[in-house]
């Protein structure tokens, strides 16, 4: 990738995409939870090409119609966002706590050993809270925390 | 200014910025209406920073804090547009179009002689409808074609 691209990424996902981790109750996953990070560009449907233009230029992640109008071009896997990140970092200047939580949390998703390094997973998880400027969620460190407490897999 | 600030910039513009002419009644003006272009990058209040960042690497343009928590760099001078446009052109995907017809608007806006000039001006003004998929907007060619029709500037 040119450099310039890497800038202009940098600007556009700074300007209007997200780099976010949700945690989504899930009964399968070990502890209750299962951990989904992603970064999305959106833009109006009528644009749907460009962001194809993008994930060409990139070769990774999907593209997404929703229902109202908005396409969004999602970057889920692990590989995709640290290569992402790894190129585009150096220009971000909104979203670069974001970028770098979202590495350690890459990182630290693959060394969970035990119920309290979940838990503790999701207290970092939650981090994302502030930065985005998001409404509280529901699935946060302390919902995690309850349903290992009542599973008996964290003692109090 | 940095290659990479130009790409960023250009970047940042097509995500989340806004490239547009409007025209605002005025009686004082001599064909009733004033042209007011406009080149606005947006961000939440929180991020207010960010965006004297940029007004300090441009030098151009002022900052306006909104009700609604959303706070606006609007760059509204000819001079500092066409800078603005100059540095980032090459690099901008999404907003080409809108920027070339700013460009246009600002060069024919300069060569008003007749009520007919100004009605066709307002009729390129209106292409910004269709670019940057707006509402239908009360101010458009035919609203101006009332008015100099009325007061006689325009003959059917």
């Amino acid at each position: 990738m040119k450099t310039t691209d890497k800038a202009y990424l940098a600007g556009f996902l700074d300007g209007d995409g997200s780099i976010h981790v949700r945690l989504k109750p899930n009964n399968t996953y070990r502890f209750g939870f299962q951990v989904v990070p992603s970064i999305v560009f959106y833009q109006s449907s009528k644009e749907m090409k460009y962001l194809y233009d993008i994930k060409n230029l990139l070769k990774i992640g999907y593209i997404r119609e929703r229902n109202d109008g908005i396409v969004e071009y999602i970057i889920g896997d692990n590989q995709g966002m640290a290569y992402l990140i790894k190129q585009i970092f150096p220009f971000l200047k909104l979203k670069k706590k974001q970028a770098k939580l979202l590495l350690k949390i890459l990182s630290n998703k693959n060394n969970i050993r035990s119920a309290k390094d979940f838990y503790n997973l999701a207290k970092e998880i939650d981090a994302f809270e502030g930065l985005n400027y998001s409404k509280k969620r529901k699935n946060n460190s302390e919902r995690v925390k309850d349903y290992l407490l009542e599973k008996g897999l964290l003692t109090p």
